[in-house]
């Protein structure tokens, strides 16, 4: 494998020094982008392009070559574990991910095989080495995948939800259950991501998209725990170099101190938590990844600047900054306007690493 | 107006002692009641429902036939102003409610009228005294409002939104325009909550249901700003009695500080934070309205008994707790469930006012 150029996200992620702060975009790789749009009209509908590595990997540059980012992330979907678990899933225009099968009893749990990643996820795999190797270096690549909790509410909701009706009914009513799903999902996440890892992921981020649904007990039972777990079972290590370990948590800046605890290197946060106050909170125990609101980016140049300032002023000096926003891009932001972000938060964070 | 038997609620409102914590659910009188379905169906659409003062009086007392409640709640919408300022309020199946026309610009907000709520509001009133006659004293009868934000997101977005695209671009790029609608809206909240006042609610509640979408130092300017003018403009004295307002921001679990600042006598939490930090957090500024999960309804007697017991042991013992789910009752809950919640918080509270 090429030498690593640009290793500032690493380093930011294990709190060491840095020249300025390292930034990236959660779905950088994305609609508000036309070549994005252009190359997935070609793949079809959007699983094609998932499992399709050679474009995978286009798309999974094509920021890079816009703007000056200093990590790429795998192109691919949250839901590809509980695909390759046999639930059919699909897209639906405007709808998001739906699945032709549901989970809801102890037999449908029963019947759920644990995926062998390196066969069944090939295709991420293959995708994660095309990255790799078009990289050539230029910046680290992270893997991903949701967390159990995340994954379950969609393989027992069938898709998205707005209050978590069936998934929240079997958690209370018949925890038993909940917790043999997300037992199975936990194990299935470490051989997915060791997988990852092995095929070249240089970190990796877990996304608990609804653990912010939860109460603080319930969010400790049924997601922090299995996340917990996952890291524990993970792959640290990869070409003598440390391989982080992200947890985003969406609406979970409540719970930070009982994050630490799962032995994360970093903390991922939403625009609502104050990152100043976020990391007064975990002290020195990790790095903290976020945290502007993604809509910021609907407003002109200045604007963009002044709130870069303002977290990066909240953040404070020394290591341990990832910036990133505290969502996914949406889709009809100006592209120049994502560049003004990118640019401004490598100009104005120089004297906080000074 | 006839004597108020059970004062319970307001009591604990002002941080008085009671023999056991008071209980109310919102969205209460709603559709997980087969007699609101058949009394709605008899309305027509939710809207003629909310306009018919005798029929929205049936709904209101509907669940205190069924269940001991401390209080009832003005059966209306969150969107009534913007209706009556000449939005076009409706709602189409399973989509939420729709507005006809939107404000988007500088000339859209300077268009819209305020309302006078004695008159264009009407209904709303006429609800209101119909109301407190019927419920001859037996509970206090809650007035409410949205807040301004809340209101804004809607006539902004034009219905429901998931990213708040356009409000989040008016906010961000042109802070002017937004100051000025949610100016407007203030002044038509407080209106709106004083003739509420003054046909006899004797307590009202902001519902902030969108205020969690933003960063703090956004939340402290869009929203809270404005429902702290909002209170303190309101008549807080009826009957000779003071009428308590409650603040009620869903996700707004990490501004509890700042919120107290508003002058408001309660604030009203969802699940996501713990009643037992909030009091400690908060001191003896405020009481607290809170905070099961709705979605424990769908659990079995022992487990919600179980959670209510969780909650009050978190609060703790003394005064200035109103017990109440974290966010409306679920659609497809169980009615008896419901039952064994009311009944739940009246026996297990009683140790915790001795």
């Amino acid at each position: 494998m090429a030498e690593l150029k640009n290793d500032r996200f690493l380093r930011a992620l294990m709190r060491e020094p840095v020249d300025c702060t390292p930034v990236w975009m959660m779905r950088q790789a994305g609609r508000y982008l036309p070549e994005y749009r252009e190359t997935r009209s070609q793949a079809g509908d959007f699983m094609s392009l998932c499992k399709n590595p050679k474009l995978a990997c286009e798309v999974t540059l094509q920021p890079l070559e816009r703007y000056d980012l200093d990590a790429a992330i795998l192109f691919s979907d949250i839901l590809t574990i509980p695909d390759a678990m046999g639930l059919g899933l699909y897209f639906e225009a405007g709808e998001g991910p739906r699945f032709k099968k549901v989970v809801r009893t102890a037999d449908d749990v029963a019947a759920l095989p644990v995926p062998d990643a390196a066969v069944d996820l090939d295709y991420v795999m293959a995708a994660v080495r095309e990255i790799r190797s078009a990289l050539m270096g230029r910046v680290p690549l992270i893997g991903f995948s949701g967390s159990p909790w995340t994954l379950a509410t969609y393989m027992v909701e069938g898709g998205s939800s707005k209050d978590f009706r069936h998934i929240k009914e079997m958690m209370y009513a018949r925890p038993e259950v909940m917790h043999a799903l997300l037992g199975k999902l936990a194990d299935a996440v470490t051989v997915y991501l060791n997988e990852q890892i092995r095929a070249g992921a240089q970190a990796v981020q877990i996304f608990d998209t609804w653990g912010g649904a939860l109460s603080g007990p319930m969010y400790a039972e049924f997601s922090l725990a299995y996340m917990k777990r996952i890291v524990s079972g993970l792959i640290r290590e990869n070409d003598g170099r440390r391989v982080p370990v992200i947890l985003f948590t969406k609406n979970g800046g409540q719970w930070l101190e009982t994050m630490v605890e799962a032995g994360a290197d970093a903390l991922g946060l939403d625009w609502t938590t104050e990152i100043g106050d976020a990391r007064r909170r975990v002290g020195d125990r990790v790095a903290l990844q976020g945290n502007m609101d993604p809509s910021v980016l609907y407003a002109p140049a200045d604007r963009i600047r002044a709130e870069v300032s303002r977290i990066l002023e909240s953040f404070g000096p020394g290591n341990g900054h990832v910036f990133n926003l505290g969502h996914g891009i949406h889709q009809f932001v100006d592209p120049e306007q994502a560049g003004v972000f990118v640019e401004a938060v490598h100009e104005l964070s120089v004297p906080y690493h000074k």
